[in-house]
């Protein structure tokens, strides 16, 4: 397809996917005259890929042309995607918060409990420090219970993303869908919890919602 | 304390605070002199919030506003603040996907199962179909089980998630607290996948994480 029919059906303006050609995000299409190319599902696909990355887990392009470059090196595997990404989540959640001293005593706590302990964990146990220090301030305080809640959530998570990662692809479209998987899995998971909290709420209430959380005054 | 202060206590540039004050996203300090006020903890817990919110969550200055509307509102409850941040979370994944068919099927399955038929799910299930529908085109399709995985998570998640809301915090405290808790714990949760994640492979290979993952060739 030429570029405005790879415009259309990617819903990524013909100037952006341009300024993507620009920067090495996109490769560039099969070249058929001096000023023409054609573009495939590949194409689409990395496009797909990007909007979801930016869009959905708001992250810079800086960031994912970082990521976009390790799915891109035919020697990586698979979970080095996983890290090359969460590295990444991390650098955002904790350059913009510099000045917090990150808690590591409950992560430390959690990380035990579950076997969590490996050398490649140490820049997701400093996310998880400092979002816990974040939410501190914010006078939102966790106990290893709470903590441990989510853990084991997440637990259940991460085997069931495994299992699916496993189980239908080929390698190079494996790791391109682990970096998808990782950023728009976090949005799904958000987007239960939340329905979850609704129905909760709900249930608590019978339908009414009004005054549903018992509030210390 | 001044506003040199309070920038140095929140880390936020004294540009930016005069900015969220024209724009009514912090409350103004107490006037003590014709040019000058005083702030207090309040504006640095402010502060922390907007932080929080747009760092961590990605989330714009519009939709923060509006959250922060909410928060403000005597007459809101806490879910009520909880909708407000999922339906700006909701807009922001759909705003920018119009284009993309929402896939209802699996998510009307798994609401079925967990019982979260609830008319205050519908923007939420809405996100979670379009979400899906985005992964889809990127070759990562669920099955029925992968998505109650989830869903079984995020109801441990939500549980903890009331437990440490209403136990400790005051109305007021807990409107705010309820949106920090609702992106930063987004946040946490996905940290935590992805050190499951990491624990999961590691133990699959023994320590060593190359070619952990069967892959289908």
């Amino acid at each position: 397809m030429r570029m405005a029919a790879l415009s259309k059906e990617s819903g990524v303006p013909v100037p952006t996917i341009k300024f993507y050609l620009r920067e090495g995000l996109l490769a560039p299409g099969m070249r058929t005259s001096p000023n023409q190319s054609q573009y495939d599902e590949t194409h689409v696909q990395r496009l797909g890929l990007i909007r979801g990355l930016t869009e959905i887990g708001g992250l810079s392009l800086a960031v994912v042309a970082e990521i976009l470059r390790a799915i891109d090196d035919p020697e990586i595997v698979v979970h080095e995607v996983f890290d090359v990404v969460q590295r990444t989540v991390t650098r955002q959640i904790t350059a913009q918060h510099t000045g917090v001293e990150p808690h590591y005593e409950l992560v430390d706590e959690v990380m035990e409990q579950r076997g969590w302990q490996h050398p490649q964990n140490a820049e997701h146990r400093l996310a998880a420090a400092t979002l816990i220090s974040i939410m501190d301030r914010l006078r939102l305080s966790h106990t290893v219970q709470t903590l441990d809640a989510y853990a084991a959530a997440a637990a259940t998570i991460a085997e069931a993303d495994l299992a699916t990662l496993s189980a239908t692809l080929p390698r190079d479209r494996l790791v391109e869908t682990a970096a998808a998987a990782s950023i728009l899995g976090d949005a799904l998971v958000g987007t239960f919890r939340r329905m979850a909290q609704t129905a909760l709420v709900a249930e608590q209430t019978g339908g009414s919602r009004r005054d549903a959380l018992p509030i210390a005054e």
